[in-house]
């Protein structure tokens, strides 16, 4: 895990996505099977949208929306992504800076994947069992 | 960042809370407003419960209950916690394992702190700013 790897070594890439005319409990389960704390959204082959647990919170819970609105009501349109060379330490500075877990990754203007805190969990786990076994 | 440093080292001492008479809105309000993704249940100064914004998902907006649902009902009452000596390594290792983002850090049984991913993200920011001075 060290600063200047580029982001990509360390993203998922397997990208899951929902719908923008899925609803907001179907776009939850797809959350829970998968343990994952955002979603991508998918029209016409293409990201138009992402959206995570916090704007669930903040967009349906607080202002009491039924689990039954769109999905399209509540993503955000407007994507936060980085280049996948960018080093692992700039993403993290990113990350800090706007108060994101999770930031989408591209590769010539196309979104290929997403690196979350959970990405850097297992990212330090590999460096610190890296440490040990250097010992 | 090193894998035998105490958590303690690395955990937020500022723990946030809320009562099981409290709405399921008002905690979301609460951890919107502090940027939070969990928070503990206090009764009687003391900690009663825990839940998480992935607690929410699953248990209010699926379920489709009313955000004026009481915390008491969507909280979970066994405590996954640590001792705050226990090394950054293992605790990591056990978030892993058990697919967790947020464990709670004790000290002689009571508990003292919160460790999650947000607080990673700070320890690896601090850990590669380290690695940089030294090169």
């Amino acid at each position: 895990m060290e600063r200047y790897t580029p982001i990509k070594v360390h993203m998922t890439r397997k990208l899951i996505g929902v719908s923008p005319e899925n609803t907001v409990k179907e776009a939850c389960e797809i959350m829970v099977e998968f343990d994952i704390g955002s979603l991508v959204v998918i029209e016409n082959n293409k990201v138009v949208g992402f959206f995570t647990k916090s704007d669930i919170i903040r967009r349906v819970v607080i202002p009491g929306l039924p689990n039954s609105t769109q999905v399209r009501e509540i993503m955000s349109s407007e994507l936060i992504s980085v280049d996948g060379n960018i080093s692992l330490g700039e993403v993290l500075d990113l990350m800090a800076k706007k108060g994101i877990k999770h930031i989408l990754i591209e590769d010539n203007g196309k979104i290929v994947g997403i690196f979350s805190l959970s990405d850097l969990l297992t990212a330090s786990r590999r460096r610190l069992e890296t440490a040990i076994a250097a010992e």
